[in-house]
């Protein structure tokens, strides 16, 4: 997929180590293949077409095209996600993907992505010190609800060590300060990169990302921003409503990019409040929604749900 | 698609009048192909194939396997709805319709319907005295939410006249008594065989439809309950909410089968209530809820997006 | 209540007409009683003896401390709504209201509010060419939700005459221009004047109030504004998430101050949205929960649940 | 609070030892009243006037009528909560207790509760091997959001000792099998009355409480049940609520009584699913809305917000 010009994108890009993907076998072996081009008659066919001739048996199938009245002009774009077992696959994965290639994604000029459920995604997670998102993951993780690995954890304070620990994790700490922060986000991109993270989610990280990091990184960040995205961008959204005195409270998960909580929205949700809460009382609710929020946006994330459309997503 | 053999079946039967559908051209004809088959590999690949090789375009597609996992051993039924453009059709619709049953729906073992959406359902509105769902259904009508004809009213009570006529719409008086109901049931049958209607809507009527009833119709009738089932099958769903005190209620639209309240579910939602709510406050909360639910339930079957499946809904 | 002083007051000013109010008597009459005062110790035990003694039986009362922890430092109000039978009091509501001002709010130092069940408050309706606000409150009204009476509906176009005129209700046409825009304010506020109205909600009405109105008129107006405030102030609220690429949009009922879109905000909801809605279907989304929300609000008006504390409210 | 003749009553007797609660002092400290009574004229007035005579501030108060229209007939029941700080108190706790019950509680023949901030509520927590209302419920403690204390967890399997033990809470595994079950019980009730438990939750515990079991323990029991009851009581709801198609599921918590899931509802509420989920994602969704379901419920139990009116609850 092709970056955006303004952020680094969210999806990882072509030099995806197909070479080391697992062998194409086992009865729960399935793969996902997620794809954006011009929009076109006949992609659907060509692409379900194909799976079918390689022996993949389509499990799920979404696909949206952004404006199909303007299909004959050029002004529509189509994305198509499709989970397919690998199980009837009559080639290794390499000659599968070298043959979508050459035959499909070539000719409808696609950008694409293919992974496996066996290559459970890495992610990095970054944390400060609120607990509730991070070990919300990490119950996710251990319930197998989500497909990932964690290679490592990366905080800017010592507090959830003992946590992250418990998990059996690897935590970093790369204190942060105004002086040090461009060598401060040169070792977290070398740890990350080292691990070989596909990707990064701010768990609650309390700091700005800036765009040196994000272009060093060059993988997808998913943010967790505590208001209901756009209202209450920055520092202090809950002391923000509050003092609106909005009825609903939100959570939003986003792709990083270099503008402060503009990137692309995974997910939202809200919960009713009313004159009684307190700043700090909404502090508490929101625990319950950003937590929410963000495990759904990271679960879409790592199921290859989500596809990214300038400054906005599909989210199949 | 074949009736379930203890409920008629929701959708028209393959009686449709192709015959009849509009000139398959102009810039916004769309036509919706809904099927259920038995699962094998390449379902999707030949009918988008069908379909590109005959000019359609697609627009939207969905699918949906019971049970991929079993799609080898054959335990798996296969739904699929696609909506496409006519724009580029290479025939009339009618041999495009019988072109599609020799090589897809045949070979395929296919149930499916093709609707157009030049040809909207004709819906007929059963109603007893409650106005709430019966004026809903009208405005969006009016405000062009919903494709439908509506070419009669049926009412057991005067009442509801004055509301149907100022829309214009044939109100019909059949009086249901315990005697006469075989002959009431009759009539209404008669009327809306004569207004060629495609599919009734039981807007908070309150009479129980026979199973002679739902035979001699032999087309999907859709209700409205006001709870949320299975809870509070039957009478009174509202003072058993009461008296059960639960802290939300609820109302579900399904369609009819001769056990009552037990057909295939299309939609539910629920509302929160508290310790203040009285049987007479849960009416009046639930009426919101009641139209919003019946209204969801019936634009998606009018949008063809509903397929039964036993005494279960796929709902696309 | 002292008015806010950027903006009319909510409430309606001192000058209400106890001398006319309803002989209180009969079963169901009740009343209901607002008060906002600096906040001490023993407000709740002075008004609920006052009324125990003047034989008013309490049915609800809420109540509500900005900063109870404040209390001692006068640092925080009080706001309380009581609702009780006037069954049994011993005096006109004349000398009660009299002797309440005389015996409690006067040493509390309360700004307070007597409404009386049996006379509803006078509703006006503005409204434009959008009908589903419009028409949801008239049908609340039929059905009995909606304790108010309506003496007048204005428009800037001719659209919904029909619908008024359905209802019953007066119909007034009111076009107003960049040019004429003064004028036209003074002949919509003459004709709420005479008219008697306690309130006016704009259900959808297209134009923006001047201050000129809001204090030549001098009562609450509520406002309904197609997002989730504070997101998308202004025009194209709609086009503008469609934009943002949002997963939620909303709808926020608020009391109209100069400030445009910034009142104190009294309901707000959202529904989801996916990538697959188009700025027409966000419309078409967002009619349902402006009407809930509005409705809603009106309601809590309606039934003096809305307290004004500066920009924000207190809904009880 | 006298128990209902068939269930143990969900509020601490009243032996509460009052003798042994905190220093009425601190800025911080509050104390708790809960009542209920036969409705009649001048209850808020008498207790108001008692707390404030005896220099405690109302922070909050919530009331409820049952039927305020049958006052006079004597068949309303009136429910009160008043939330007040303690600082200004001119006695100490037992003689202001003292002085409650003879000047009003025993003329108005009231039950109630007195609870103090500074002495949590003792919980015990019943597992068995799901571990997500279980470690929600401990992380909820650590962040300070229940008021409570843990004095043992109790199991009928070693799954969750590791999780207890981070957590720094004494594990029981107390073995549960048809031919022991009297003693294991008898055995459950010994320990958690050696630790002074003032209530019980079932944390996903998967085995029924017998009748013996709630009156040798006598105290509240609260339950979380995976399904929106009275829908789906018993064994495999989310299995049920796939064979029946719904469109939501839901989670419920109640106490418990003798009869399997139909004690009086604290909390409840749903999430929407589809065609596309299997039993196994129900089970999987189920989880977020159970822990969060169960939570609340045990939330409003310790913050004495829950009343119990026969077999329904007020939820203040």
């Amino acid at each position: 997929m092709t970056a955006a010009p303004d952020a680094p994108s969210p999806h990882v890009p072509s030099a995806e180590p197909l070479a080391t993907h697992p062998a194409a076998s086992g009865a729960g072996n399935t793969a996902t293949l997620t794809i954006s081009c011009p929009d076109r008659p006949g992609i659907v066919a060509a692409v379900s077409q194909f799976l079918h001739r390689h022996g993949a048996n389509i499990i799920h199938s979404d696909q949206h095209s952004t404006d199909p009245h303007a299909l004959e002009s050029g002004g529509s774009t189509f994305f198509m996600r499709m989970e397919f077992h690998l199980g009837g696959l009559d080639q290794t994965g390499d000659a599968f993907a070298a043959a979508f290639a050459r035959d499909v994604a070539g000719p409808l000029n696609m950008d694409w992505h293919l992974s496996y459920a066996a290559r459970p995604k890495r992610m990095a997670l970054l944390v400060s010190r609120y607990d509730h998102c991070f070990l919300d993951l990490l119950w996710r993780k251990r319930r197998g609800e989500l497909n990932v690995e964690i290679p490592l954890v990366i905080s800017n304070h010592e507090d959830l060590r003992r946590d992250a620990e418990m998990f059996g994790l690897p935590f970093h700490v790369v204190p942060v300060t105004r002086e040090n922060k461009p060598r401060a986000e040169a070792e977290q991109v070398r740890l990350m990169r080292e691990a070989g993270v596909d990707f990064a989610v701010l768990a609650r990280y309390m700091q700005i990302l800036s765009g040196n990091f994000l272009q060093a990184f060059g993988r997808p960040v998913i943010n967790i921003h505590h208001s209901f995205l756009p209202a209450f961008i920055g520092a202090n959204p809950y002391r923000a409503a509050f003092t609106r005195g909005v009825k609903l409270i939100g959570a939003t998960s986003h792709y990083v990019t270099e503008d402060l909580d503009a990137g692309p929205i995974i997910a939202q949700d809200v919960v009713p409040v009313t004159h009684r809460d307190t700043p700090e009382s909404l502090v508490r609710v929101g625990r319950d929604v950003e937590r929410q929020v963000l495990a759904r946006a990271v679960k879409a994330h790592v199921e290859d749900r989500v596809l990214v459309h300038g400054n906005k997503t599909v989210v199949f």
